[in-house]
């Protein structure tokens, strides 16, 4: 095992990217809703990866205002046109069903048709995205282009769905760490077939999960795999002694395309995770945008909502919403990339870090600056960028060491990354210049 | 009786603009001053639209560390010339004569007339407003532009004025809510025909009183018509105990113009009122200006002065000074119009609206959001901007609803409007979403 | 003996700019180091204004972490080409010598040479300042024009200089206030022939004590002349007791020159020192730059080492290295001017005014305005803008004297000058409108 020290350098792996990615590549296929075969598959996909537990909840369960609706699964649906030519077909795109469409077979009119298709006008070759959880209907999603070139007619339309009492599915994975205190790293899995929203997500926390087996942790992580909204709420109520031991968490979205990143705050606003991510975005070399916390998004609603008020964001790359490609067929393969998984990755890592390894120190010479020179400490000074930073680094945390500073307070303070602080403090903690002094896990 | 819920239905009125216009142009041509007649007139038109109390305070009572002056009056003024022309004449516009200008009748070459003659050179042809109420003096105003055509010889001036023991005369109206704080709205009532400065907020608050009278609230409403400065130090020194109810005030003057709109805070800076006032403000589609507090301005200066700290604001459109109109008789009727009056008055009724409205709601559903879409409360999205807004409002309410945030705390994070945040309360409550906890009324 | 009200009056001399750049240019050719007869040299000097302490710590003393080293001395040094010139010489430039060298004697290949010498090849004409304070070596410094123009052939280099035990030297001076509370001011002496850093800040410093000599103050003001970083820590570590007693400080460096001026706050940012040298600096006419604290610059590095966390900020004119002439030949007497020392030594001087005249008062008639008319006090209005600041400055002064804002507050918030604020509480202490109500010594 290794220790938590070691995160920085047991996480970021070179080809993590690719494994992430191939990940996704396997889930994208499936067609996933917030109930249904689809959401197994996804967990036993992961499952080869950790040792998921997986629950079922049966319909009809009471989940605080909720309830588990029915299950719902699809094995085929379609469009056939007078001639008995399918121009909409399920097989070739699971976008083009309404997610929840109830069964469905019989022969309309164009006109009626038209009642039940969902088209993107403003982007006329894209199939949209769309679902109708609680209202009980069928629908088509196609191409704006495909719908204006139909003729008149009478069209065949299959929609070869159940709606029956089943169960809503979720998968959980704990590592277990030094302590009880939860991260919790939660990521849906009731999007169909989109790359970025949410198979990369699923994905990038697979992949950590895995990884982090490896480490010896002062946190407990759970991963969360569970279906939008209806999933989070349902953890929720049957672990709410559970939920108390969070004091950290990130929900994972969307974390494979080339844009921001972006990190949504807590509600709190000021809860270490927020700190922490805010940090390694400031220090990243992209160009972050921190939004404050809003009640729209994802599952940070649940997570944040008044009686929990967890110190849970969310992490992503574009914002939700705030791209063409957003519930769209163009949120395909294309879209994510390899490199930009492996950035998110390591990003989320590198916020890991600062949660496992903040800690006060004391500098045992708080008198004056202690001699560097004498110890070859200032060896470096006049050497390469990366020395002025170490040697800012190391006054900085001899300056600020006085016991009521943690080193995320140095680093923020110095404006210096969080890693070089760390890294420092090693070098003249076996100097002993330094002295671990307490654990630090700001809420 | 409306409750104060409704107090954004009662108080904007369509025709309020004209109503206000109509009271400030009776208003315009009497000739006000600190003390005397023109006050008692004044006060005359306002008792025509609510009760008020007229007080008179004789000459030489000790009001803090001033002291009653003696009462002004004048019945007529004026300059002819050698060929007995009536050159100015007070019967004309009452700026002529600088105001507490003591009797005089004589016979003066131009040389002397000159040096009791005030113009604004910079503005040729606009005569100024000029006092000297504490320095016995005569003069009187011109424009420019006359004053250089006057030729040589002598001049008759005749000032018909009396400066003798009398009494200075404010009157003061309470709306009488459910509480005894008060909300103190506070107009000076001294200048003579200046439109603006201050017929319009003599007229907006008459009109106010008057409207208010028919809603049941929770603050009382005094209102203050008294002289500036004098009349305002003459009420704080006759009522110490009674200032001590004031929880919220402003002072309103020069609300016709088309500018601004523009707020100077209280001197805490940080009263409900200085919250209310921004947040509405901000909202207006207005472009305002925000001012921290100055000890130079109008009766806010007694009003906060270190002994009372009251939490009393400036309301206003243009900042006084900052006009070319300002103490000129540019500031006559042609200055202000109904629009502009109809709109101060919406602005203060909304302020009115948060102080009354402003209180702290249970949501009764905590943990986790509530099913919306269940109630049909979702129906609306999807729908117009302002269902937007509501659908936002929703989810921002019932996440902060959680017993220490009130509506006004909720407003200001959510960036919405209030009424906005007041209304969708509303219908949570309707839905037994919400509960109200307790009566907000921030200090 | 003045009182410290004068301050104003008595520090802000005309002539003050031509006796600090004379003293300035006395302590030029002195070839200072971190110990040695330089330092003395230069303490005699300084000796001639005040009665100055000088204190001898013997090599080998422990101070802190650190050892006092031995003591270095130069006579001569220079270069001699095959022919027997001499082509560098430290008699024509003490920075030819790098400080601390140890002697040498011998012919070197110019091979040989160049691995001794210091050059700047981005400012070729200039010589550059170099130490080896803890590493015993030799080296010359001299411009890169001149190396570059060196012909192959055999060198003779002599240094002739020492390094034994000895001791290192530092001088103080305490002007003695109405109370131990301290106010350091501290200048280092061991940079040679370099006219902004630092003899103007020691010749600064030295003509301030001077002028402080006629003046009754509250502060104690401690004026430490020592070498830096090391002098620092000797002095610190020798004074431990005493350093308590600082309530405020500055070190003064680099105050000759046309730049900034800047202010680089204390460790704690909000110390009275920082307050009143930031205020001073926003109404100086100039364009202050601000500096948060960091652990790297002058000695304020080791007044604010987590055990002593004394509140002393460092004043500059130019940011040190940030300026081509830094520690170069370039720096020298025609680089700084009287006119700048004069502008330094205000602004410092009016600092202190701040510390020394900071005060609370209370406003004796709070309720309301008092009425300055009668007493005469607004006669000034109308007249120049000094008179507008004036009756501004009175009001908020009445406004604010409510026994919890001192003069500094007042003064920041109303965005005024502190010595109007000063001059004007004067006034109407006079008028008997405020009285003293406590000294007021923020930390």
């Amino acid at each position: 095992m290794n220790s938590r020290e070691e995160i920085i350098e047991c996480l970021v792996t070179e080809n993590s990217g690719e494994d992430i990615f191939a990940l996704a590549a396997k889930l994208y296929p499936i067609c996933r809703s917030i109930t249904g075969d689809g959401v197994r598959q996804t967990l036993h996909h992961i499952g080869a990866h950790v040792s998921l537990d997986v629950h079922e909840v049966p319909t009809g369960t009471a989940v605080f205002d909720w309830t588990i609706p029915r299950e719902w699964n699809i094995r085929d649906a379609y469009i056939k046109d007078a001639s008995g030519e399918k121009i909409v077909d399920f097989a070739q795109s699971n976008l083009h069903v309404m997610s929840y469409s109830i069964p469905v077979h019989k022969h309309v009119s164009l006109q009626e048709l038209k009642k039940h298709v969902h088209t993107l006008p403003e982007q006329p070759e894209l199939i949209p995205y769309r679902t109708s959880y609680y209202a009980e209907d069928w629908a088509f999603c196609m191409s704006h282009c495909q719908l204006e070139n139909l003729r008149d007619g009478t069209y065949e339309v299959v929609i070869d769905s159940s709606l029956k009492d089943g169960s809503l599915t979720y998968g959980e994975y704990l590592h277990k760490g030094e302590t009880e205190d939860e991260f919790l790293l939660s990521a849906h899995v009731c999007h169909p077939s989109l790359a970025n929203d949410n198979c990369s997500g699923i994905a990038l926390l697979t992949h950590l999960a895995k990884r982090l087996a490896g480490i010896r942790t002062r946190c407990s992580y759970r991963f969360l795999f569970a279906p939008g909204t209806i999933g989070a709420i349902t953890w929720l109520a049957r672990n709410e002694d559970k939920a108390r031991r969070i004091k950290h968490g990130l929900v994972v979205s969307m974390v494979g395309d080339g844009g921001g990143p972006t990190y949504k705050k807590s509600r709190r606003g000021d809860a270490m995770i927020d700190r922490a991510v805010v940090h390694v975005l400031r220090h990243s070399g992209l160009t972050p945008t921190i939004l404050n916390f809003s009640p729209y998004g994802y599952d940070e609603r649940q997570y944040c909502s008044p009686a929990f008020n967890l110190p849970v964001g969310l992490f992503q790359r574009s914002k939700f919403g705030a791209i063409p490609q957003y519930h769209t067929s163009a949120d395909n393969l294309d879209f994510i990339r390899p490199e930009y998984l492996a950035q998110s990755y390591r990003l989320i890592a590198e916020a890991l870090n600062v949660i496992e390894n903040d800690a006060i120190y004391q500098n045992t010479l708080p008198k004056c600056e202690p001699q560097l020179g004498k110890r070859g400490l200032y060896g470096a000074i006049g050497g390469d960028k990366d020395a002025a930073a170490k040697n800012m680094a190391m006054l900085w945390i001899l300056n600020l060491a006085d016991g009521s500073h943690s080193l995320m307070d140095i680093a923020e303070r110095a404006e210096l990354p969080f890693e070089t602080i760390q890294k420092t403090t090693q070098l003249l903690c076996n100097y002993r210049l330094l002295t671990r002094k307490a654990e630090k896990m700001l809420r």
